[in-house]
């Protein structure tokens, strides 16, 4: 049976990826391929209900190693009930954020230490790592302010953390990316979107 | 400023753990300790919500590696919104189940492997680690005779697993007893209460 091929996209918020995925796929639909076009955290039933208590608890300051559990429980969910199933049928599997957001978000920016987050994600994750993962790389400011202007967007608890902590973010990243730099790929973010679909398409096509 | 003292409760279902804890906190209390007498999973806000999704999750069959990570997460924000704050005002506090239930369940008897389960266990729990844990030892097929005779108590999902599984679990506890032989204490929970509570607080007695 044909494997399929396994796709993250990773990167701060405001930073495009939803809006390029959709084009990516359509694109990718248009060639023949079986697309299976995803997002953390959710995805699956039981995952959407850990995403409710990640995104929507706001009457209690979450303990953040809390958080990185919770994180890496809808992860798992996420996986063996959407991401392997679809990888077994062959088809692609583009995800919008995995294993490396959560490095980058509990890991460096709220200072748990990656390798310790990166431990319960291996428990989570097992061998399903991506064979791909595009960074969209974005100053922090130019990402929060496009947030702000799109009030059509759902708020979450993330959007309020404060801008030195997305540089924080940003700063993890660009560490996993340059660690990691056989599967994780740079998107300069602030290019014009038919630009960036266009890069994405070049990395995307590379593994397929 | 004193410290408290922290103290679990391990065992097999319908061991009896509930009703001792009972009558312990009681007899502390008259003695004139600072007592919080507390369970897992659950015991703060947010727990309690985890604890919704692992024990009334019917309408999904969980991964076994989502419900590690569920409870590692549980257990995370129990002990520091509740146990180390009363550890830290100096109080006793008697936790009914705590990081060897994951170990015993999820480790020996779901067959995750006991060093996986305690390397995210050990990511929730740090360096809160009870001083002294009583495993209540019974025959599986007693206790569970004794939970269908409760007919008040709560069932939940893991009541219906098979008397195997909590066979598993036995031998999970009792490898962990005698691994860890100076903090994990061997109850013999076929006695009558009278004499399982004398037991038990001799055991308790022992690091007040």
């Amino acid at each position: 049976m044909k494997k399929g091929t396994f796709i993250t996209v990773e990167g701060g918020e405001g930073a495009g990826k939803t809006t390029v995925l959709m084009s990516v796929e359509q694109q990718l639909k248009e060639r023949g391929y079986e697309v299976v076009c995803t997002r953390e955290p959710g995805g699956v039933l039981l995952a959407e209900r850990i995403r409710a208590l990640l995104l929507h608890t706001h009457d209690i300051d979450m303990d953040e190693r809390t958080e990185a559990l919770l994180y890496a429980a809808a992860r798992r969910e996420h996986l063996m009930k959407k991401i392997v199933p679809a990888l077994q049928r062959g088809q692609i599997v583009l995800c919008d954020r995995f294993i490396d957001s959560s490095l980058a978000y509990q890991g460096y920016a709220r200072e748990i230490g990656v390798e310790e987050v990166r431990a319960i994600n291996m428990f989570a994750v097992e061998s399903y790592m991506p064979e791909l993962t595009l960074y969209f790389s974005l100053d922090p400011s130019v990402g929060l302010t496009r947030i702000e202007k799109d009030q059509g967007r759902e708020r979450n608890r993330l959007d309020h953390e404060k801008l030195y902590f997305h540089e924080q973010v940003k700063a993890g990243y660009e560490t996993l990316a340059n660690k990691h730099c056989d599967r994780i790929k740079m998107i300069d973010a602030s290019e014009p979107l038919p630009k960036v679909i266009k890069n994405v398409m070049i990395h995307i096509d590379s593994v397929l």
